[in-house]
């Protein structure tokens, strides 16, 4: 028996082997080895952060990452961005009848070793199958609790302020878009998919950091377009100063693709104001995932939504697009 | 646009449009309708419950609920035998393009009926689609928060408690069965899908209340063999006092499914010592839900598994099946 067979998500024999032989072997938290219908978990008095993503990223496996780690990274840094620990994590599977058993341990060690890399605890889960053709190999659901240590807020964003992207823009989209085959080109673009805990934790402390987000779904653009909006504020961003591969521009290029757009799994948008500008910098930049840290931008009450100074000179508007570049990127 | 499209995933313009005028049109938390990343929840000190689990139901829609409703009751369920108040649940959408809005609307309207009916807040969220052929419809993930007010252990259950079921079993699958239209019988069985909390809360304070679980995919008996072996002690149920609907027997009979087998979602099957067992009964009968709780069978320390004391007198083992016997019936 190599794959999955649509008995494993009965709740009864087979789902019980999948779960000791596989999930238990690299999931070691007391909470799910217990396999109670819900875990008992203790949470510190004071805010939590509460977040879920269901992840169905085509193809399952990519340069950089699987949707293992993805769907730990993806929720990790959603908890993150929100000025939180992150601390349990739930994990529910859909799995297509047929799918290979070697597929879902890859994954499942790569769920395990993310997931050891923020100390986040695995502690509830589900499984369930369906027949073949009825999805598409498999989709993971995460729900992510975590301690707020530090409250963000839109409102505190104000004219003046700087606009700090934490590294290169548009590896994990250009990285997917290449893996599905559909295109004949050769590189070394892997994703980004990296868990920001350990980036974004220290900068919390930083007086005058106001708001964070990871530009993931959408790219960069869609989140200051979005901050923009919700702030009734101006953004200006400088294209010669954003971090764009020189391989992910070229490839974005011929492809028709703008790297603003394109999804990012491992990188945080963060709003400081001037004067703490250096002394983010300067911790982003201590850490591997945040050596390439720059200020891309900054806040302006002088106009309304997003605009990219162009490296010819011009400043032009940037708005939301309709739909993905890239279906399916996360 | 009366179907779902591939944009609508996109994390854009059109998923924004999809969350504003259906979302958040029937789902008012106000956590939700600040659409962070992250929601902010305050959680009461002490122990906490946390679950989830991912429906994909064939059919969408069945008497007596659909899979939004069956969302949320399949958590609330999980909280409530755990011992936890639900307070906040998390809700993500996998959708197959082209999927009719107006079931869509249906669906999310069914979500915010029932978690109105338990004051549950759905404080977080998440839309992907996939193309046509790639997902059944819809697939839902729930993941729930609830605070422990009194904990059951199966270490607490011995020889001599009663095993009292709150109502007649195999009402869900076997609703669900005839609802996939493969067989031509016309009846009036529903699926018992429901928010079991405001049953079971009450009981939570009776003395000699030992240990609940929601016999769910895989029915009472599996839930009972997993109680059997995690305690080493013996279960005999009795025939007799089984509450099986006539025309669920009928059906089961004719189909050869054992009720036993069956799938519930508004079930909850209780372990109580002998002397609690009558006020337990009692708080149960006074909620609708509870009407035709039974003692059905007791805990022995003379044998060991699960045993059926049958109408005709004999005695025989019951064991898990391998398999379902009707996949995806949650």
């Amino acid at each position: 028996m190599n794959n999955i067979e649509i008995g494993h998500g009965s709740g009864g024999k087979l789902t019980r082997d999948l779960i000791s032989s596989l999930f238990l072997k690299y999931l070691s938290s007391s909470e799910l080895h217990s396999m109670e219908d819900a875990a008992t978990i203790n949470i510190h008095s004071g805010k939590t952060a509460f977040t879920t993503d269901s992840y169905v990223i085509r193809p399952l496996f990519f340069p950089g990452g699987d949707i293992g780690k993805l769907s730990v990274c993806g929720t990790v840094n959603d908890l993150a961005v929100s000025g939180a620990i992150p601390e349990y994590l739930s994990l529910s599977f859909i799995i297509e009848e047929g799918f290979s058993l070697n597929h879902m341990e890859e994954i499942v060690k790569s769920i395990a070793e993310e997931a050891d890399r923020s100390a986040l605890k695995i502690v509830t889960g589900d499984t369930k199958v369906v027949e073949r053709g009825k999805c598409d190999g498999i989709y993971i659901n995460t729900a992510g609790i975590g301690t707020i240590v530090r409250t963000f807020t839109v409102n505190d964003v104000s004219s003046g302020d700087v606009v700090i992207v934490t590294g290169t823009i548009g590896d994990h989209g250009t990285a997917v878009a290449l893996a599905r085959n559909e295109f004949d080109i050769e590189t070394k673009v892997e994703s980004d998919c990296a868990s920001l805990d350990s980036l974004l934790t220290p900068v919390f402390d930083i007086n005058g950091v106001k708001w964070m987000r990871d530009p993931t779904r959408g790219g960069a653009a869609t989140v200051l377009v979005e901050l923009s909006e919700e702030t009734n504020l101006g953004i200006r961003i400088v294209e010669e100063n954003i971090p764009v591969r020189e391989d992910v521009q070229f490839i974005a290029d011929m492809l028709g693709y703008d790297p603003l757009y394109l999804a990012n799994e491992g990188k945080a948008i963060i709003i400081a104001s001037e004067e703490a500008a250096g002394s983010v910098l300067e911790k982003l930049h201590t850490h591997p995932l945040g050596e390439y840290a720059v200020i891309i931008g900054e806040i302006s009450s002088d106009f309304q939504g997003l605009r990219l100074k162009t490296k010819i000179g011009g400043e032009r508007p940037l708005d939301m697009l309709e739909e993905d570049q890239l279906p399916r990127i996360c």
